[in-house]
Parts: C-alpha cells; structure tokens; sequence
C-alpha cells in the first residue's frame, strides 16, 4: 500500500495537469469531495484534481504509480459504502471524473451510446430519451450519481428486473490502467468471444482495477404502456407464489416487482408528505407490480387485470389497487420510493442491502426477524425491496421510545448475525451497494480465501503498486 | 509454457487417481479426444484422464501444476476453432469432463438449477423442462456439447437475442484454479457486488484460466406460443428497418431475428434432403422473425400479423409467409439451420463468425462482397446469421467449378481482409466460436497491445506456470 505524503513539487505537477483551477487544496473546495451525504465517511487529502480528458486522466494516473501515490476515483459521490472517500491519513489523490461529462456520441438506429464518466445517470437517460430510446438504469440519486462510479459499484435499481444491473448495460468501456495506459475497449457489440471479459471485470471493482473514463451503453425502445398496481398479500411466501405467477403470465413484460412489510408503509403515511394508503385495511405485506408494454396496441391493463383475476383464484391477493392514470402509477412508485427516507422519523435504523436465491426469501425474513428480536428486542424490522432479484433492504428502525446510541452501538453484532444468516441461505452480504469500506472486514468473513487469493491476485497483476482506491474492497 | 514429457511413473499416480479403466493410453481409445469433428485439429497426449467429481479434476490439476504439466480441458468436443484439442508435441495432458455429469439440483420456485460440466446441453435442457421451466441455450450441437465447455467458451446460438449467451445464463460456477484448489462460486443470486466478477473471467476463458467442473444456471418459464414468420427483403438495410420496428412492437417478445442471402436458401434447397421454399419467387435476402409469449392468452398470431401489416406499410416486405402450424415453424428453423451443413454441396468453403454493431451489418456485407470478389474472383459469399446480434456466418463457397484446393490456399489473406474490414467497423473477429488455435494469430493482431497485456498480467496470476490450456487463446 502506497504511503508518504506528497511533496509540495509533485503536488505542483499534479495541479499542471489539469491547470489549477481544477486541482482543489482550499479546505471549502475540497469539502464536497471529502464526505459523503450521511456523513459516515469523512476523508482527508491533498488535492483534490478534475480532469476534463481521458488523456488527463491517464497522466494523473501515470504520475501518481511513478510515485506510489494512492488514487481515489469519484463519481457524483453518492456511493453508500464510502468507496469514494479517501482515507483519514491525508496522502491520496480525490480523482473527481465530474468534468467529463461529453456525451460522445448517440446511435439510435444502432441502439447504443458513448458517454464519459461524469454524465450523470439523469443526463445519460435524457441523451437517449432525446433520440426516442430508454437508458433504463433509474436509482433514487440519479440527477447526482454519475456512469462512471454507475458501472464502477455495479449500481442496481428498481429497472434490474427487466434490464439488469448497471453490468449488463455496458457494451464496452475505456478506463485507465494503474500505470497510466488507456485502455480503449469501447465496443458497442452483442457478441464477442475474443479473449477474457475485462469489461466485466472492472465493472463491480469499485475503482480498484482501473478508472473507467467512457462507457458504450445499450438503449431500449421505449414502453409505451406501463400499467402497476399494488397487491396486499398475506405472506412473503404468498408473495413468491405470486412472482411466479406473473412471470409464468406476463414473462418479460414483468418489469417491476417489489415487496415492502406493513410497517414500511405505515413509516411513509406517518413521517412523509403526501402520501395515500392505497387501501382502506391494513394487510400485512404489499407487493408493487409492473407491467411495461412497448407497443401501444398491447393490451397492458387487461393483462394486469386478468393476472390478478387468476392469482385471486388461487388465493394470493388479499386486496389489489390497479393504477387508473399515469399519475396514480407514479404515486405507487413515490410511496415505494420513500421508505428508506421515511425512516429517518422512527428514529436510529441498522440497514442491509442483502440478496438470497428468491426462493428463500421466506425463510430469510422469517430468521431474520427471530434474530433481530434476540439482538435488540422490541427493534422494529422495516424489510422492502426488490423482490424479483431477490435483493431485500433489511432495515431495523430502533424500539420505540428507546435510546438511539445504544440501539446504533448494536450494528456490528446484528449485522454480523444478518449476515450469517445470509450466508447459510447461500446469499450475498452487498447486493447493490458493493463493498468499499463499509463491508471490508465482513468481505473476509463471507468470502472464501480461495476466493479472496483470486481477487488479490487480479489485484497485484493489474495494480502492483496498489494505488487505485487503496484500502477498498479487498 | 510447460515443457518435458511425461514419466511411467508420473502417468502412473495420474491415473490412480481416477482408475485405470479412466485413463486412457491405448490409441483407439484416444482417438475420440484428439481429433474435432472437421478433422481440423488433430493433437498427441500421453492419457485421456476422464474424472468422476470435483475432488478428482483438483487432484489432477494440482499434480499436473506441481510437475508443469499442460492440461487440457475438454467437454464435448464441439469446438469450432481447436481449444479442446492438445498440441502435437505429446506432453500434454487431455482432462475430459465428459463423466461428471450429474444433476446435482434443480430448482423450480427459485428458477435455477446445478448441474455438472460434462452435463450436455440437450440433458440441461430436459432437465428443466422436467419441472416445466425452459434452459434456453440452443446450438446445434447441443445432443455433445456439454455445460462446462458451452460456458468455457461462451456458446451462442440462436437463444442469444431473447436470453443472451451462455454467459448471461450462468448465476455461479465451479471450478479448479490452476494450483488444483476448488473454488466453490455456485451462488443463485441474481444480485451479488461483493467483489470482482470471477464467474464472468472465467466464463470465455477457453480452460486458461480454470476448470469449470459445475454451474448454477437460470431457468426460465417455457413459453406457451412460438409464431414463426419468414420474410422475403430488398436488402439487408430493409432487414435492419425491419429489426427496428419489430424491436419496437413486439419488445422483449422478439425472440428470433435471423438474416440470409439468397444463395444460402438455394444451396440448402439444392444439396439438403426434405427443404422446401417458403415462396415462389426468389428474393435477394430473407428474414426469419419469431416472436414468443410466455402466456397462451397473448395473441401471438395476431401480434406478427400485425407487425407485418405495419412493415408492409413501410415497403419493408417483398412478400411473407407465416407459419400456419407448429410444424411449418419447425420447418422454418430447420432450412435456416441448414445452410452450414448444405454449404459441403458447394466444394471448399472459408468461413468466418464475426460481429459488427447491428448498424453496420449492411455496410459490412457491402464491403465485405468486394473483398471476396478481388481476393478470390467468382468466388461466392453466403453470408447468414443473427441480425439481431449483429452476429453474421460470413461463409463463402468456392467458384463454381473451380480448384477447391487453390481455393482454400487463400483462406489467409481472404481471413486478413474480412477481418481488417471488422476491425474497421468496431467489430470483432469471433463472435461465439471463440479463438483457440485457430485465431490467435489474428487476435494478436486485432486486439490492442494494452489488452493483450491485461489479459497476459491475468493469466500470469491465476495460472503462473502456464498450465492450463497451453497454447489456446493467448
């Protein structure tokens, strides 16, 4: 690992690079760069530099492994594992990729695109709405996240479902190796069986393996019909029969399918703005489905209507609120999209961002509730998420009326025993959110030391000097 | 590259490990392992080692890297491009999976299934159809090629515009590392960012980099309608219009967009037994569209007509014949599977598997004709293959009448310039076939010097004495 402060003339050759407008020293420049939104993660640095080209980049990065200089790679610094902050010792580079922002090129016929790392996700998503086409990748922070760090943690959402995750949106990349090199691997083809797939090895490498600088992306056509509704259902097992079902009837037209528990919900009546119980009872889990057609001539609604009709038949629907207008559709989503923000209300929470193989997604909340009772009772489970990936947010808000501190003093051992539990379910302790410093210690817990010695492996075959985003992931 | 031929006595504990009757010496018995069906690729090995589990494909490797001993993977052997294969030196070891082939799990609810390498295809495929779910990889060869060498290779086929390649099917693996360690990645999680993508380094790989032994695959619901229609264009630009708007009406339904030129349809209705012209008149090139609906209720039949309706509107359609019944579909499938077999009536042929950005399809064949005709006058392309992947057989037949021999003498620099023209276009010089023997040389010259050397740092990491599938690929 890189260590040594740098000298007031490297420093200066850093800052020539970009020109010194772009390489930030004041304390108030630097502070956006330095924390991240929750305040988790403060770090420290020298500078703070903005290249506005590839080739920049490339120099940054050339000189800084010349002197064993530690590079920390940022997007629109919205990660949640603090993978973006350097560290407190003050000796690496905040490399901000927040001025490449050229969308190089858009191909509508060929349904592709060629954007640099610091478009964000919205800016990326109107270029190809600009040509009749879907950039479908949609996260809660996408008027701030950025493609590069998008594809660098492998981003989720709500559009995985239908489209994958942020890895099966990238045709190609260019990014800059540790020793400066471009690579340029900004293919834009469905098929090619020409050597190792390093694309997806530096997607999900949190900055690790190299700087992504660009990325070709696939487009979509656009839906032109999306019909949802939302679904009381008696049980996360009565949720997974319905799953099933929809994928059995509507196949790919399932675009969304999402689970939250009662208290989720009655968390986002009581604590947020304007939102509207879609039903007059209380039922114990909800289920959001979508359906997304992209021809007009689909008969969405009355597919979505016939899908309930069959699934009450066999028992799963407790009560079900079909979306009449575009804008109760978007209200349904609004008020699924509000649960992690509404907690805030209920006080000190402990979250997760935990996947398991979808089928045992009952057995996982049913354990994981006996096991929160066990490490702080009376704390209150607020599970919801993306339930056709299998991916839950097991947040825990606090028991009511009780002490904060105390309850957040817990985090590690109910986190430790979540994950244990994850991993007798054969899950995964970061479904979307990667690892970065957060789950550093708990990734040598889960992951096999076969499995680590490979990736530290890769590690020292691409970054001997291990300058890229030191003290991450591995 | 390992070197040194094999001792009696090292030959020996080899073969205790999996029994003599496993350890194949005697030349007949090897003959099966060391020859590829066109004769092609022909090797020399001291023993066909055929292993039973796991723990016995760790043994052998772990013994092979502690005498530097090559080692060569092989399923199948369906390979179109040599990688199964041992050199003709001898002292190369042929490793066949073609004995581990259990079923290990088969997962309705959860949609996914463990089955072992030497698992074919077909038996994949029956496997989850024998709880109702669909394994979607198709390929010719599917009745020999087995799991572990489709995702080895990255197999493609005519699944690939609906469900991707084998690569976007397989959730987790198996696999002995070149130090004979196994590593244990079968997870089922659609979602997991818990450090770098092992599973798709090595899938594509072609055995450099480990042994895949075992995969967890996705299963999906079996559609319910399959409509089947072919189509008779001016051009391959009508054909790419075409894609486009059946991209737009019928979304994720599309499930089949294949491209031929006339002469492939002749040379399939000239030289194949019991194939019939789907019209009266000829037309330039033609279009198979399928269209699948997971639901019976959908109205498939409808939906094509439709789409046909709206394309003649476009003079996108010369003239259309839709399958009326399950059998003509079938029939359908059976003249586009043809061509490459109904090619042999014509003498010689130089084949190449290439992509493009669908965009460019029409550009290349243009392109692509003139290289033909100046490299090798009279000669005739046949060029078909997945529109929709941007993924063309381009194949050419010799002159009529003319010398075979003479004719296929020019196999290089008609290679060279076909593939010159993909690298221009932003394409790639194997689309699914992979590079194995066949196309190293081409690769070193198409792939950029910075990703050779990734891919050279990786092995050199994963497998420092060079073991594993010596003298494929890189």
């Amino acid at each position: 690992m890189p260590s040594g402060l740098i000298s007031p003339s490297l420093l200066r050759r850093f800052a020539d690079i970009v020109g010194g407008a772009n390489a930030l020293t004041r304390a108030d420049d630097q502070a956006p760069y330095l924390r991240e939104w929750r305040d988790r993660y403060i770090g420290k640095t020298p500078v703070v530099l903005r290249p506005g080209t590839t080739d920049e980049v490339s120099r940054i990065v050339a000189l800084a492994n010349a002197h064993a200089i530690g590079v920390v790679p940022q997007g629109g610094n919205t990660g949640l594992v603090g993978g973006q902050i350097p560290s407190q010792t003050g000796d690496q580079i905040v490399l901000s990729l927040a001025r490449m922002k050229k969308v190089r090129d858009v191909d509508s016929a060929g349904g592709t695109m060629i954007v640099e790392a610091g478009v964000t996700l919205l800016e990326a998503q109107n270029a190809a709405e600009g040509v009749g086409r879907l950039f479908p990748l949609s996260l809660a922070s996408e008027g701030s996240a950025m493609i590069g760090g998008v594809l660098a943690t492998n981003a989720g959402g709500t559009g995985v479902l239908a489209y994958g995750n942020a890895r099966h949106l990238a045709l190609g990349l260019e990014a800059v190796l540790a020793d400066g090199r471009i690579w340029n691997g900004l293919r834009r083809l469905k098929k090619d069986n020409t050597g190792y797939d390093l694309r997806d090895l530096l997607v999900g490498s949190e900055g690790t393996l190299g700087v992504i600088t660009a990325a070709a992306l696939k487009l979509f056509p656009i839906p032109a019909e999306r019909e949802t509704a939302i679904v009381a259902v008696e049980s996360p097992a009565a949720a997974l029969k319905l799953f099933r079902l929809a994928e059995a009837e509507a196949g790919p037209a399932l675009t969304g399918f999402e689970i939250w528990a009662h208290r989720a919900q009655e968390f986002a009546l009581r604590y947020m703005k304007g939102m509207r119980d879609p039903f007059v009872d209380a039922y114990p889990w909800y289920v959001l489905i979508e359906l997304s057609h992209v021809s007009p001539r689909s008969p969405a609604v009355r597919e979505l209507e016939s899908l309930l009709t069959v699934a009450h038949a066999q028992d799963l629907v407790q009560d079900a609120a079909i979306a009449r207008s575009l804008q109760q559709g978007q209200d349904f989503w609004r008020l699924r999209d509000s649960f992690s923000e509404a907690q805030k209300g209920a006080g000190g929470s402990i979250k997760h961002d935990i996947s398991v193989p979808i089928a045992q997604i009952p057995v996982f909340l049913e354990r994981a509730a006996t096991i929160v009772e066990r490490v702080s009772p009376g704390a209150r489970p607020v599970p919801f998420g993306h339930f056709g990936d299998g991916n839950l947010h097991y947040n825990i808000s606090q028991p009511e009326g009780g002490d904060r501190e105390a309850f957040l003093a817990l985090w590690e051992p109910m986190s430790e025993a979540i994950f244990e539990l994850v991993s007798d379910l054969g899950g995964s302790i970061s479904a979307e959110h990667g690892i970065g410093q957060m789950k550093r210690e708990a990734l040598r817990l889960h992951k096999s030391p076969v499995e680590l010695d490979m990736m530290r492996a890769i590690k020292t075959a691409l970054d001997p000097k291990g300058i890229l985003n030191p003290g991450k992931l591995l």
